[in-house]
């Protein structure tokens, strides 16, 4: 089997490193930064360099760029991609590269399906990617239709090096909803936390709460200014409900109201155990 | 060496277990609840029940209790304490429980001193309890005046067998204003960030910043609506100052924005770097 990877990144070099380490597998490679493709072949993490000869043999092209330049990639080099590869992307939203997506591989004929792995580290770039980044995560899939589990079954095998603990199908609109809660807020309210005048003395205050609150607060700006832009509806709506929000726990404060901030602690701590179980 | 600990709860009982450890120190325990007192007994995590006998014999008295009950505490027990004791409380705001203990401490010719220990874990109560919960973490400590440098040494030698990382001095203005922001805040934001309606099926979606932005949404309604209702001026200008924060990206999604959403993230990002280094 041969999985062809676009883009080595974080995401890309790690997918590069699981596939690299199972033994049915082939990995060619690209990147646009000519360093970092000699860096993985001197790494031995490639077989090879994917080209336009080496995409046509591949069973697997997994593609992890930017969302723009997922379709832009898609838009020059369909012709070479063979009708029996199946091409998975890796982008963080998923409604506007599906849409290109699906109807790029209609018309070339092979198979498009919207990824998103859900992993990642602190830090960018192919010289932090991990062979077990992936290792008992959660993926998530957006084929056209999901009307055929043996195919499903055929697409989770695919992606078996990888070695994720979950794989979910869905469609790209619920994909873009739920993502603008787990992911897209949390990077926002970190980024936005870390900004209060008071964390400059914070040493010698904090515990786990403080960290765990600013831990992505570290974002590439680039990207994900393109991520939020994307699905600037569901993100707008999870801020917007997340202010009105704290205002309520903000009006308790200031009107003093101790029975109201009991209350709004409580559906809070209700809520939790109901999402997430004790 | 004698040690008293007035409530075996989470805090309370993690130092009984800690201070127990060190073969230096006698441990006498107290708790409103008789089962938890058996308990700790039984388990041999105390030397003796901390009775009007045995507080007059300790060294070093610490009140593990909720910040109004360490006034009543005090004010009963005042009496019975030596004058050559250190007694040092655990609340989580220190402005009011400070005037309170400076007071009756002179009072009675003991001396106070305010204490946040900075550890918790996701769970509260003795069964919980940790001996190394304090270990390597910070420590907050309150002195009336702090201009006997031989004397806070003293202090901090009676801490020892907690085994803190740090023991920071301050007052309990500051003390409260950095703990609305390093511990307050990021109770009232993850307690609110996990009711968005998104929440109850982020199965499958979400990896480590949901995880992180909602590990401490579930808490104590009774204790924490204490502690914030006592910190209502420091707390409520955290939350409007976020609120504000957060409405400055809101406006950039919403006007579609790309270089104004940039600027943002990168300002939140460079804070972080300045704040807490890469």
């Amino acid at each position: 089997m041969r999985v062809g990877i676009v883009g080595l990144g974080l995401i890309g070099g790690s997918f590069a490193k699981a596939y690299h380490e199972s033994k049915d597998w082939e990995v060619y490679g690209m990147d646009s930064d000519k360093r970092i493709l000699d860096l993985a072949l001197l790494a031995e993490d490639l077989d090879g360099v994917l080209d336009e000869t080496t995409i046509s043999q591949c069973d697997l092209l997994l593609i992890a760029l930017y969302p723009q330049a997922v379709i832009e990639y898609l838009e020059k080099n369909a012709p070479y991609i063979s009708k029996d590869t199946v091409v998975i992307d890796c982008g963080g939203t998923k409604r506007k590269i599906c849409e290109a997506g699906f109807q790029i591989a209609e018309k070339y004929g092979f198979t498009f399906i919207g990824g998103h792995p859900m992993a990642g580290r602190h830090y960018t770039g192919y010289k932090y990617s991990l062979a077990n980044l992936y290792d008992g995560m959660a993926m998530v899939i957006i084929p056209k239709t999901c009307d055929d589990m043996n195919w499903l079954e055929h697409i989770k095998d695919l992606l078996k090096p990888a070695r994720f603990g979950t794989v979910t199908v869905t469609t790209a609109e619920n994909h873009d909803k739920m993502i603008a809660f787990t992911s897209q807020l949390a990077h926002v309210v970190s980024n936005a936390y870390i900004k209060s005048p008071t964390a400059r003395e914070h040493h010698g205050y904090s515990a786990g709460s403080y960290k765990d609150l600013t831990r992505v607060a570290w974002l590439n700006e680039v990207m994900w200014t393109e991520l939020f832009m994307e699905n600037r509806d569901y993100l707008t709506e999870e801020i917007r409900f997340l202010r009105e929000e704290l205002k309520k726990y903000q009006n308790a404060l200031e009107q003093q109201d101790f029975e109201k901030m009991r209350e709004l602690l409580r559906e809070g701590k209700e809520r939790k155990v109901e999402v997430d179980g004790r």
